[in-house]
């Protein structure tokens, strides 16, 4: 039996400082991964290639990031039936906007699921990858509820911190 | 055993026509799902207890309609730690594109899968929830495949028909 | 009898350096003011939590401060009637132009003070704060006046200072 | 003594339409109300009078509804130090979007309180007025939580005739 | 020996209506062209199959028009080298602008040649394409000049007529 | 008998080392000119006195500086009726681009002359004076000319550099 | 001697309508005008000559309108050095904000004065000229100022006629 | 017979760093080309001139740079019926979007072929018009393909860094 992976992708390895982002919380979950640098535009046969292997072996989302008119997530969708998670990169004059609009308005039939610009939808996409494993598994279900119980003792603690020192 | 079920909300009844894209597609897969009119901010007691007694009863994926400042996607991902996926309804003198930043530019820790503006975005948000809930059912994955199947024929279709109009 | 007092929310500490801007503005009105971090998405249920028990204890003017998908101030006027200032704060790639649409467009019947992002948005709402509570408070309503009255001596000084400086 | 009312201004009675939202919202408040037709830009000095006037005479809270570069809102903020209320109007090629922009993003020290623009933002300002008022009201304040409560019913309502519908 | 010649394509045979004009321009100049409804997501291996099988015959020039996040310009980049013409498509609430940056901002290494949004765009996809043909053949290079000069005397036709119209 | 002048005003003495490029220019043209820091919301009273004063002692046109919601150009077009150039100071995190549809948004009756957005169009404000001021003096149309010649040949002098740098 | 006159030039025929205002504005105040309609793309020659005559004719201030990439204003700039007023039509997909950027960006030493987006800019282009004008001739200016004067009395008959239908 | 090159033109020498790019391309395809800098608004007589002369020596495709009203595409393609690529230089508090806009939305018959904002867009410059004199020339068509084969293959090779680097 296969075992279940996340495949990240990006068009350029310039992108890895942002998804590390990503790469982070998939292992804070115990989420098996593959990071891949491929592009929709200069590599498409390997893109392909990459995308139809990976499921067959069990890849079960996809995470796509890329910058400027960021179309790798909306190609590998185009492949894949899988869940396509895409991360807009923050690179170029402007900012992840283009990003934004090319991953998100996606025509129907064919699915991106977008999450915000930059460093914070880095992150969001481990989130959002690790939830979507969860709906096939209890246990990663609890792995993701337990986080956000300490993300919210995070937040509180720096209130805590913040009130001690204005001396309340 | 509690049957897996989408849940659909929306901010207002009059998101309904556009969200009925979302239901025709969901009912296109066989899945079982509630839709319920509720406000992050006029009624965020009777969303928070929805979304609670919706999560036990189980429902797998949440799906979030709203127009101009979009919380409601937000306010649910806050409360669950099921995948949530918002739809920006093209409601208001900015078109949607106020909807489309409330709903993606989430922080980190919470994400939501944003999908297009309006009507394309209704639709795939039917079809990102059975690729969700295909990540559990390798028979869902199946009908998901198949529909993707279809659609491309229908696109080949168009395109015959076009060649034909032109005499080709 | 309570004290009425002002409640400063902030969904990160990282906002904090923004907002001294607010705080110094209270403090020069002599307003009892409160600051507290917590977040619409992280911790819903203490930010609902913090909100009735301060409604209760007299506060008069809730003010809230928020990046990206800013839902904070939203999510507060959901909870209390009474008046909610939005702060949308520049961070992240989009300079809080999402901020800025994600705390203004709120939906009839629940109504956020949105004013400019960043730091002239953090001043702008302790001021605001101050005529509020003004209405309820002559005195609170001299002392906005004087200080008016001294800010434009202030640009009145600038002028004098240059017209000295460009020798006439 | 004088009777505290809410002026409301607009730049073209073209405004009145969007703005008779606001009108119809202060009435269902029972709060005492004016309604002036003045420009900041043809008319500053009528504006500047007015505005005077209006605050000797008692008028706690200023809306000013204007469109384009909407000036009004900023114009009596700068002559009064009551809250301005500043609603922007979807008039023009660009739907409000430089109404938006010229409405809130106030220097510091002379804030405006923005709402959203167009109808929803029209019958925010009346509630942020009420809110307002009632800082120095609790029977104001009591009426404003009822209202809240009946919009809340409202949204639960339309959600029961939905269910219906639906045949739940 | 083949035969040269331009291939059109669009996303959805919605886009035709707005293509009419492309088609109307080449006819004008006599080129021959073939029109094909496919899309870079729904039908991604028939586009790919297609634009290689095109290449071959002898295309010398693609001419891709798509709305939204429109990909189908920028995916026929990415498998052909023969220059590829964008026409961003004004569909969906954004109105064309999420199409041009989806269209225009391609990465380095893979061009395309963006037109503007919409009629306009279309029309001169028609008009570039006989330029790029121009660059192999005097005598396309003699029918664009010509036509040039026939689109300014339309001009200044309709200024004689104006002039008449106000009587000089 | 008056002497003709120019009269600029900033918003705050932080416009200045942007508004500098106004004042070479006009220095370049031997143009007479006051410099005036004043402002639209916080010293109206003294902004009113200021350009009635100004125009009686013969100011003929006169420029306005400002960022964010920026009504100097505004305020002023509505006091005066010489002509007003507006003049976007790209200030705060929206770069100017409000400072902008504020300039230039103005309704039918009180118009403002906008130019671009920070140094360009500071140092266009001073030509625009000029060929203002041009249109009652011929001397002052013959400076304009010459200091344009001057330009081009400062063009031509870089492509000049260029191509020998170039060894062409 | 030459008589002064105003000429306004706009791309196309189709843009007379809204421009129909300036015409409008500038019979009003009885200031000569010649109407041209000439292409900077498709008639540059026709421009170039027509401005260089008309400059010589005597004209003190050229009007031009231009959608979409709204080179006119830009191009007459570069031609004359009499005062340019530009007005950005709301044609295309883009509502004339692709024209007002195109109309306002101008590079320093070649100034465009650019009035708002479509009908309100139309109508202010001929104040401007009007306000131009008299900066050499004191009866134009009287003129202006009389027309400002009622226009002021219009918005306070407008005022009148609504506190009349309020019944106050 | 002339021997056919490519124009490169800018607004101004401060685009070279960006333009570099461009050169280089062309350089690596062994095209020969001639760099000009020359402003569509302020030599527009020069810009006139050399274009015509280029086109009757030989030059088959011109590329043109500018930022802020980038007219400077615009103007050329008024003057010649070869191809011209606008490169939109982020230069100005707009980062490009104005020059963007400026470039693109050209109205029907005078088209430019515009490529992305900035570097990225300077580098496609260069690609784009050896593909469009690849449209005569199989050997430069040659050229392309082997450089798209090149550039693949370095897009693989970070990928194989990348997997080396992860120990897989």
């Amino acid at each position: 039996m296969t075992t279940p992976f996340v495949a990240v992708l990006m068009g350029s390895d310039s992108d890895l400082p942002v998804m590390q982002s990503t790469l982070d919380v998939l292992k804070s979950f115990d989420i098996h991964f593959e990071v891949k640098v491929t592009s929709a535009h200069r590599t498409p046969a390997a893109t392909h290639a990459y995308v139809k292997d990976a499921e067959e072996r069990g890849c079960k989302v996809f995470i796509c990031a890329a910058g400027l008119a960021a179309h790798l997530a909306g190609a590998v969708a185009g492949i894949t039936t899988r869940p396509v998670i895409g991360v807009p990169i923050d690179a170029g004059p402007l900012q992840g906007h283009d990003a934004l609009l090319s991953t998100v308005m996606m025509p129907g039939g064919v699915p991106v699921a977008a999450v915000a610009i930059g460093k914070a939808g880095a992150k969001n996409a481990g989130y959002l990858a690790a939830q979507m494993l969860a709906v096939a598994s209890e246990e990663m279900a609890e792995r993701v509820k337990a986080d956000r119980q300490k993300n919210a003792e995070a937040v509180m603690a720096k209130d805590a911190a913040l009130q001690e020192k204005l001396g309340r």
